[in-house]
């Protein structure tokens, strides 16, 4: 990762992690525990993947950080409901999430689905009325309008429905492209439209070329993740066969066998970086970006 | 109930079930059967008292049902998905609902789950764009930071919190009270204040009068429940004590005897009506509504 990178991380993460907290109700509130949970599953230390990719949006846009953060909250929330709601038994049933129990391994079943729902409805209320937002009255609609068709039934949600239909059957590339990009890449894409919402005077050539980055990064992470979990079981474990694969999940190295799953990375990297072309050294944080997702080791 | 009242009632069911049918996505888009579970569980003929409240204030107001058309839609979306989430196995585990079989029943859980989050996602977005709104940008704004307060942490779903926490303790009638403000309370008043928000120039003596009767209502509509509850088991199960009761849930009838909860309707109603003292005939049907919420017999 560039240093340049790295350092404007490192201060996106301390900010949007402020941000965050900031906007959840104390834990002092009624519902108590409700409230307490909303907390542990949010203020985690995340990764703050999207919140990142709004503020480096914003750096090439010249938005400053601060006129990003309620928007930056927003899709957070929302990924962290979803999260929330993908760990119950009934999903994937995970028990752990970052080294730390899980929502409803921590609290309970009922808990976690209720702490999910709160986040949600508030990803809406922090569009709607946070007054970091600079946007006017119309671009906050059209933000709102965004997140709710990125996170609904033909975006995120319905992401999840088709991967949850999709275990145990050998899925088309194309097939496997439409689950990840209403899974994942509806939400990143969301998170790079925040900001470029956030200025109603953009270029539209920028505002596309932005929009079709997210798209390629979006796919990227996942080809890369795919590919990470591919090696590390098997350099690992000793196994042949990765996590997703013995779950008869279907991933990208399982339809065009690990080196044709980095090349693809490779070319989506390459576009990413094209459809930045229309941006000078304000854009490098997420050129860096995106690089960075097709190395990173973890 | 009055004939007028029955006649709109009539004519608003017929008209929000075809509104909310035209909201959803077909059961042919992709993924299907997450919008056929969302079609199933939305379009089964509920008494949809939340979108008549919409209504019947906008009639008070002299606001056309087709303007409201869009508000209803989004108020009964969220209450569609909380029955969903309420009843999955980890909550009220309800294998029927209206005498069908609730989503998780029908479907499965992962669905279920899923289906309810597409909705809450599909009310925000309908509330954000829907073309039938006549609200300005500002009061859409208002609708939707409205409506994700009364339904999140401190709303519907800190009430289902509040109640799940409850089950098995001897709540004081404020706590009781304040439980049901939150879990059904605050989703009637949401639906009375999308009318009033609907309409920016109303006098601030009516939108509060209309407000106050909303949390009347709202708390007498509970009370009734509770005592419909405790008679017809009473009387046609031979039983002396209500399924709520049966289940360490709090009731009002437990806590203030059957006839301290008629009164307590019976005061609440009066309440109503007198919070519509500003208005003429134009609200004779929010006043009957408020009689027959406690005069009902199921």
């Amino acid at each position: 990762m560039s240093n340049a990178l790295k350092d404007y991380l490192t201060f996106c993460q301390n900010r949007v992690e402020r941000a965050l907290e900031a906007r959840l109700p104390s834990e002092t509130q009624i519902p108590a525990k409700l409230h307490e949970a909303m907390r542990y599953c949010v203020l985690d230390g995340g990764k703050r993947m999207r919140p990142m990719l709004t503020y480096c949006t914003g750096k090439a846009l010249g938005i400053a950080p601060e006129d990003l953060d309620g928007a930056a909250c927003a899709v957070e929330f929302i990924h962290v409901y979803s999260l929330i709601h993908d760990d119950l038994p009934a999903m994937d049933d995970d028990d752990l999430r970052r080294g730390k129990p899980t929502c409803h391994i921590a609290y309970d079943e009922a808990t976690a689905i209720l702490t999910g729902d709160a986040l949600q409805a508030l990803a809406f209320k922090v569009l709607a009325d946070d007054p970091t937002i600079q946007a006017d009255a119309e671009s906050r609609l059209k933000m709102i309008t965004m997140l709710a068709k990125a996170s609904g039934s033909q975006g995120m949600v319905g992401g999840q429905a088709i991967d949850l239909e999709s275990v145990g059957t050998m899925l088309t590339l194309p097939q496997l492209e439409n689950m990840h990009i209403h899974k994942t890449g509806a939400l990143i894409r969301a998170s790079v439209n925040m900001a470029t919402l956030t200025k109603p005077d953009i270029d539209p050539k920028q505002a596309e070329g932005l929009d079709h980055y997210a798209k390629c990064i979006g796919l990227s992470f996942q080809v890369k993740d795919d590919i990470l979990d591919e090696e590390s079981d098997t350099a690992t474990l000793g196994k042949t066969q990765g996590k997703d694969k013995d779950n008869d999940k279907p991933t990208y190295p399982a339809l065009l066998g690990l080196a044709g799953a980095k090349q693809k990375a490779q070319e989506l990297h390459e576009q990413a970086i094209e459809s930045l072309s229309g941006f000078g050294s304000e854009a490098d944080l997420l050129r860096d970006l995106s690089l960075y997702i097709i190395q990173r080791d973890h």
